[in-house]
C-alpha cells in the first residue's frame, strides 16, 4: 500500500480523483428503481407505525467486477502504488501486493494486479471453501494458506512481506481504498439526476436527499460520505444487528470507537470492527447523520424481495440497507420527520452478489440440509 | 386489441414510433459485460471446436417492469387502443382488455392497463399456482378461471368478450405487439454504441454486429428483427431442443410453419408454437438469419453461470440464447466463419427473471424434493 502519508485529503475532489483513475477500469454499475419496493417502503409496518414517503434508487455494485463494490478500492491502491515515485524502477511490479483475506477483498486485489502486471499474494485460511480459493487463483494470485485465527493469518502475512517486500493493501482502513470505494458515491448521485431528468424533462433537479450503505470496516460507508461533502445529501450507515455486530452503531453513540467484534451474523462482509481512519470521516467530521441495525430474519426478509422482485442476486451483507428501510422503526420514525410530505429520494447501495445458489438455498430455506 | 389493419407497417421506423408511445412507461434497462464470459465464449468447448471470438453485451429485461420484457408489448398494445377513434367515447375504458395466459403477459397487460386506467380481466386456469394469480391480481386484474387446455381457456375468452365488449390482446401475434417489444433492439443497439465510446473515446463506432433473442411466439424475435431492418446487424433467435420445442427453427429450415407444439421444456416461455404475423418477418422476410436450439442441461448450465457470474436472476426461458453461445457447435462454428480474426460484438437478450427461490432450487439441485 502507499503509504498514508502520500494518499490525497479526505475529501470530496480527491474521490473525483480516485474516479478518474479507475474509471477505465471499473463498471458504471446501473441504478434501478422499483415501484413495487418504493411503495412498500411508504407503507406503515403496522398501524400506527411510521409513514415515510420513500422514492428508492438502488446502485447495484453486484454487478460490479468481481461481484462487489472492493474492486473500486483495489484498483485505487493499486493505481496510487503505482504513482510512487520508483515503485517500478525498484521491483514493485515482481514484489507486488499481498492481503489476508477470503472474500470480496482478496479477489478484487488480485484482478487489480493481474491488470496492472503486478505479482499478487492472498493470504486465505487453509479451511476456506475451495470456490472462493479457485476464484481467487482464477484471477492469476497466488495463494498462501494459514491458520484461521486473525493472528496466525497476520503472523504469516508479516512473515511473507518480510521475504519478498510484497506490499501490503488492506481491506478498509486506508485512505487510497476509502477514496475509491466513494466513487460509488458520485455515480449514484448522477446517476440519479439523469433518471430525475429523464422521467420528468424540463423541472428543476433536485437529486438524491440521502444515501444509506452497509458499515463493516467502514470503507465505503466513509468514501460515501466524503463523495457527498458539501452537497446537502444526508448519509446513513446500517449492520447487523446480531452478536454485537453493530459496533459502529454502538461507538457512534457512545462517542468511542469499538475496537473488536466477534460475531458470526450472515451478513458475513460486515463482521468486521470499524476502522480508524473510516472513524474519523463517519464519527469525528460527522460525515454520517447516524447508524441503524436490523435483525438476521430482516435481512433475509430483504435479500428475498430483491430475490423475488427485483431479480438479482445480492449477498446478506448488501440487504442490510434495504431491511433498515423497509423494517426499522428508529429510522423509519426518522424519515417521516425529516422529510416530511414530500418525502425522500433515498440512494441505497446494494454493495455485492457473491453468495452461492446453495447458500441462498439455505437462507430461503428451500435447499436440502 | 387494436384492429391490426389500423397498425402502423412492420419496419424499423414503426418501432421507433412505438418507443416514443411506451418509453415513460417502461425501464431503459442496463446493458451489461462480463469479461469472464467473453472469455467462456471465445474457448473452445473441446479440442478441435469451433474458436470464435465474441465480445457479449447483455439486455437484462429480467430487470424490466413486471420482470420481463412483455411489459413493452403490452403498453404498447394499450397506448394503440387508446389511440383508436372513439376508443373512450365508447366505454372503452369499461369494456377494457382481456387475455388468455397464466405467464409474463398476463401481469404486463394487467401492468399497463392499470396505468391507463382501464379495466383488465385476465383468464387463467384455475389450477395456475397461487403466487401468479395474486400477482395478476395484485396488478389490479379480475381474474377469470377456466379448465386447463387452450379450448377451454379460448371458450371462456370468447364468452367474456362477447358478453362484456373486452378486446383480446393476444401475447405475440399481432403487430403492435411485434413493434412494442422491439423497442428493447433500438435501446440495445444505442446502448452499445454508448459503452464502446466509453471504453475507446474518439474512435470509430461499429456497433453491434449480430443480435440473439429467445423464440416463443416470436413477438420479440420479429420485433428485434425489425429494429436492426437495414442497419447491417444479422438477428438470430434460439430454442429448446426438448420434445419438439424448437418449431421454429424446424419450420424455417424446411419453409413451412410449425403449426402446432406440445413440449414441458423448462423454458415454459418458449413452449408456444411461432405465430403467423412473426413467421412473416422472420421467415418470409428473412429478417432473422438463423435458428438454433438446445438441450434443457445446456440451458441450466447458463443459468447457472448468470447466476454465480453476472449475480442476475434470470428463467429459464432467458438462457436460451447465451446456452446457444456458449455451448452450440453450429452457432459457434458459423461465428467463427462469418466473424473472422476480428469476431463479433454480439447482444443477448435475457428475456426474463420470473423463476421463483423453490424453481431455482430445483433446478440447481440444491433443493428439498
Amino acid at each position: 500500500m502507499a503509504d498514508p502519508a502520500t494518499s490525497l485529503p479526505l475529501t470530496r475532489s480527491s474521490v473525483e480523483a480516485a474516479h478518474a483513475l479507475i474509471k477505465p477500469h471499473i463498471h458504471l454499475t446501473p441504478v434501478l428503481t422499483n415501484s413495487t419496493l418504493d411503495a412498500l417502503a411508504s407503507t406503515p409496518t403496522a398501524p400506527g407505525a411510521a409513514a415515510p414517503k420513500l422514492r428508492l434508487f438502488f446502485k447495484c455494485e453486484n454487478l460490479q467486477r468481481i461481484g462487489a463494490f472492493k474492486a473500486r478500492g483495489a484498483f485505487h491502491a493499486v493505481k496510487r502504488l503505482l504513482a510512487e515515485p520508483g515503485f517500478l524502477e525498484n521491483g514493485g511490479a515482481e514484489k507486488g501486493v499481498i492481503t489476508h483475506s477470503s472474500g470480496n477483498h482478496a479477489q478484487a486485489l488480485a484482478l487489480a494486479a493481474k491488470e496492472h502486471n503486478i505479482k499478487a499474494r492472498i493470504v486465505m485460511p487453509s479451511i476456506s471453501v475451495p470456490q472462493k480459493i479457485a476464484a481467487t487463483q482464477g484471477y492469476g494470485a497466488e495463494v498462501i494458506f494459514s491458520g484461521s485465527t486473525s493472528v496466525e493469518r497476520e503472523a504469516v502475512t508479516a512473515k511473507v512481506i518480510a521475504e519478498t517486500g510484497a506490499r501490503l493493501v488492506p481491506p478498509y482502513d486506508h485512505p487510497d481504498i476509502m477514496l475509491g470505494q466513494g466513487t460509488m458515491g458520485l455515480e449514484l448521485q448522477e446517476q440519479v439526476r439523469e433518471l430525475q431528468a429523464a422521467a420528468k424533462p424540463g423541472t428543476a433537479l433536485k437529486g438524491l436527499n440521502a444515501i444509506i450503505t452497509p458499515c463493516g470496516g467502514g470503507g465505503m460507508l466513509s468514501g460515501v460520505a466524503l463523495s457527498c461533502e458539501g452537497t446537502g445529501i444526508k448519509v446513513f450507515g446500517s449492520e447487523p444487528s446480531f452478536e454485537g455486530a453493530d459496533d459502529a452503531k454502538r461507538g457512534y453513540e457512545s462517542g468511542q470507537r469499538v475496537e473488536s467484534v466477534k460475531t458470526l451474523t450472515i451478513a458475513d462482509g460486515l463482521r468486521t470492527p470499524l476502522g480508524k481512519a473510516p472513524w474519523s470521516v463517519i464519527f469525528e467530521r460527522k460525515l454520517v447523520s447516524g447508524m441503524y441495525s436490523v435483525t438476521e430474519e430482516q435481512i433475509v426478509a430483504a435479500m428475498r424481495l430483491v430475490f423475488e422482485r427485483m431479480k438479482l442476486v445480492v449477498e446478506p451483507s448488501a440487504c442490510v440497507p434495504l431491511a433498515v428501510v423497509l423494517f426499522d422503526e428508529d429510522f423509519r420514525r426518522m424519515v417521516e420527520r425529516e422529510a416530511g410530505e414530500e418525502g425522500w429520494d433515498l440512494g441505497i447501495v446494494f454493495s455485492g452478489g457473491n453468495v452461492g445458489a446453495d447458500a441462498l438455498g439455505r437462507h430461503f430455506g428451500v435447499v436440502k440440509e
